[in-house]
């Protein structure tokens, strides 16, 4: 006889797990289904998705040795402390930050234990509606749900000619492993991923060299930050070509050559000794078994829900990188407590409009609401604050003055439409304008907060002020 | 004939020209005097009070070379950094320290000069009521204003029986600049100064004894966080003695002996290259001459205002240390504000509730609204979130898993009524939590909020669904 569950969730990543924690608290009994094993030394499934074991997480631990590393190389001196040359042990680094990767994935299973969710290993696999709900292969088991959660996430999307082995040519999960600094490294794609992973090893001593399509940097962002970006980013050495058009791609044992033709239409030659793919992600579906039971994707390959996640089958939810929206973990989780909640009958709800964007370069940088390009296409008349964070006192103590923050706000309301900022701790700090946009504050609202001294968010104090032209430090 | 102005500013710290340069955007003729030169070479006055010249500045310098000489010596080698021993160079690091400072004393001159503040270098002192207002002599030339603004700060308190000379025995003046890292170190008072400035000589090398008179630990704080702060204090080397009563201190060219009593009244002797007195600050009111104009002061030799910053006296306002309430740049300058805009006829006005506290020593220790204590003392039935920031990927990311957050929520209403925070990036994750309280927000209000992945903010989310019973990843 088949187990039976309220609700199965069919993939363990951010959407996944958080989907079944949630189900769990409001009282149903539930499953989580996950497949992949990651790095498992014994090739088990995984929990944590490609977050926890080869994404946000690795990649952040990654960045944050990379950045003391180059402290030490280069900021150290001016504050009168000498180490000599860092060296750094490759080694060493990625077992640290398999370490974290092992703790944070484990941290899960016991989540499970404490929240009564079955952990099933095995791929999920429609098979067919039944009685009660849904049957559902997982593995060499078939479990039937009377409410299916589909949280299958991405995968990198690869470049036809462009053969990922994940030791010459990489994606996301090999260039967190490589073994070795790389003499020259290439990087196809300069979106999140690109700019993080090629930082990590151009800290480390790689020579980088970025290559993107677009010929628009961060075409997401507000563009003033991603100039700013740009300009910053360029001056710590990633070359960062826009506008290029990839040719072949040739292999050899030790490196890889690229063709390309650059913005001004000339062919140019790229040799490097890794490259990284990173030219965006696919939603995974592989395996779903989707076509047999009816289930709609779009024309993207996505799982085509409404604005609650429902898809077109009763009784069947799909949240996270597999359907629209912005693939990111905390999108994902929003909406997985969303569907939890609206399958309790509770008014589970996602804000579209309130999820923050992050990258994780240094500066760092952040953002929630609306950008400048977007308010002009818009046509909605709007204020801008911006305000350097070399004004800022705490800036300058932790020696961290690149960027700045810009608030947008209504013109005729006052009401906060978009914070921007690139600096120092700007993934923290975008947290402040999340919450004052979620509460419809004006801009004289965070003007007239009382924000502590010295720290980083003054800037965004400022800023505030500066929509109104009376700043006080600035 | 004397100069006249519509606002006169006496005190050129964080109160005094902030109100100057509110008062002058708001179209006033504006001056403000300042006749302290801090560490000038030329001896000519700073602006910028305690806190740019000698106080939170200047430390968050100090605090940010010893924390990174810290983690070279041991927190590198876990992550494959290797860097042999690092060595420091007290000068140079007090240099940077020192640019910092001129930098930012000197933008306010640009300030000044950009929102037409005129400058009057002189101290400030009262002469008497005069037509149109109050005659105040500076320096050598007397002028006349509307409305004189008092905010000329405190001073470090010092103890009868220990002189200060700010080489061999400092407060925090002579703190932030000894020419060596003392091999022993002594400090008489565990509050934010003495733990800061006790960090940063522990961290480059000194052996730190802390005496505090009270028996408890920062009592203003939260006593579940003072407890962690007690803890990873001491853990990190901060000998922390409470409880103790200070004795015969005895100085002599190289050094000074502290005779105390410990808390079991065992008298002790405690040798040490250095002491630093930060037992609290005291109202500068020296040279005002307010007993001739009948400036009233209170019992503890502050200026004694209202609720709007007003004194006894007709068109004369005081703000910042030298009038009630914490001794913090942010207080100082949010009143600075509001009495700027309520001599325009405004509505200025300063919420007391929600002014932030922080002490950077490492983990930072923020928090705003009421503490859990508070809250029994007031009989007020609360429910209470707390998560580790053990439990976060960017906290484990960068190595900074001590700490927690908690908060506090009316049991009946949910509103928050507290945020405390022990834990890396405290000092702007505070921001979150003043912004919430300012708009009267729900725990559920902060728990149903995207907060981006991954960043140390979310253990903010957490901890507000915590107030609930249904964290997500604890």
């Amino acid at each position: 006889m088949s187990k039976e569950f309220d609700v199965l969730v069919i993939g363990g990543g951010p959407g996944g797990y958080v989907a079944a924690i949630r189900a769990a608290q409001l009282g149903f009994k539930t499953a989580c289904a996950e497949s992949n094993p990651y790095a498992d030394p014994k090739g088990e499934p995984r929990l944590g998705g490609t977050c926890l074991n080869v994404g946000c997480i690795p990649s952040k631990a990654l960045l944050h040795t990379s950045h003391l590393f180059e402290e030490a190389g280069h900021g150290f001196a001016d504050q009168g402390i000498s180490v000599g040359t860092p060296k750094i042990d490759v080694g060493k680094m990625l077992a640290r930050k398999s370490g974290i990767v092992d703790q944070l994935t484990g941290g899960i299973k016991g989540l499970f234990k404490k929240n009564k969710v079955t952990f099933l290993p095995g791929h999920g696999s429609f098979v067919k509606q039944a009685a009660g709900g849904w049957e559902v292969k997982v593995g060499a088991e078939t479990v039937v749900a009377k409410n299916v959660i589909v949280a299958t996430g991405s995968k990198a999307r690869h470049l036809p000619g462009i053969p990922v082995d994940n030791k010459i040519i990489v994606d996301n999960v090999g260039a967190l492993d490589f073994d070795a600094v790389p003499k020259k490294l290439a990087v196809i794609g300069a979106g999140v991923i690109g700019l993080e992973l090629g930082s990590v090893w151009r800290r480390l001593g790689a020579e980088v060299t970025v290559l993107e399509a677009l010929p628009d940097f961060l075409a997401a962002a507000d563009q003033d930050v991603a100039k700013e970006a740009l300009k910053l980013l360029t001056k710590q050495g990633l070359k960062i070509n826009l506008g290029v058009q990839i040719g072949e791609v040739k292999t050899a044992k030790k490196g890889v050559t690229i063709a390309y033709t650059d913005k001004s239409g000339a062919a140019q030659k790229l040799e490097a000794d890794r490259l990284i793919v990173s030219v965006g992600r696919v939603p995974n579906t592989d395996g779903l078994n989707a076509g047999a039971v009816g289930l709609k994707l779009n024309e993207r390959g996505m799982i085509e829900v409404d604005g609650h996640c429902r898809t077109n089958l009763p009784g069947v939810w799909a949240v996270g990188d597999v359907v629209r929206g912005p693939m990111l973990a905390h999108k994902a989780m929003e909406e997985a407590v969303a569907v939890a909640e609206t399958i309790a009958g509770q008014a589970g709800h996602i804000n579209f409009d309130t999820i923050p964007y992050v990258i994780y370069t240094s500066p760092e940088i952040a953002w929630v609401g609306k950008t400048e390009q977007q308010l002009k296409a818009e046509g909605v008349a709007y204020k801008a604050g911006k305000i350097p964070f070399a004004f800022n006192g705490r800036a300058l103590g932790i020696g961290a003055t690149d960027g700045f923050v810009k608030i947008l706000a209504d013109a005729a309301t006052d009401r906060v439409l978009g914070v921007h900022i690139i600096g120092a701790g700007a993934s923290d700090l975008v947290a402040e304008g999340v919450v004052a946009i979620e509460f419809s504050a004006a801009a004289e609202d965070l003007a007239r907060i009382c924000h502590a001294h010295p720290t980083l968010s003054e800037v965004l104090h400022e800023a505030a002020l500066a929509t109104d032209k009376r700043p006080l430090h600035a």
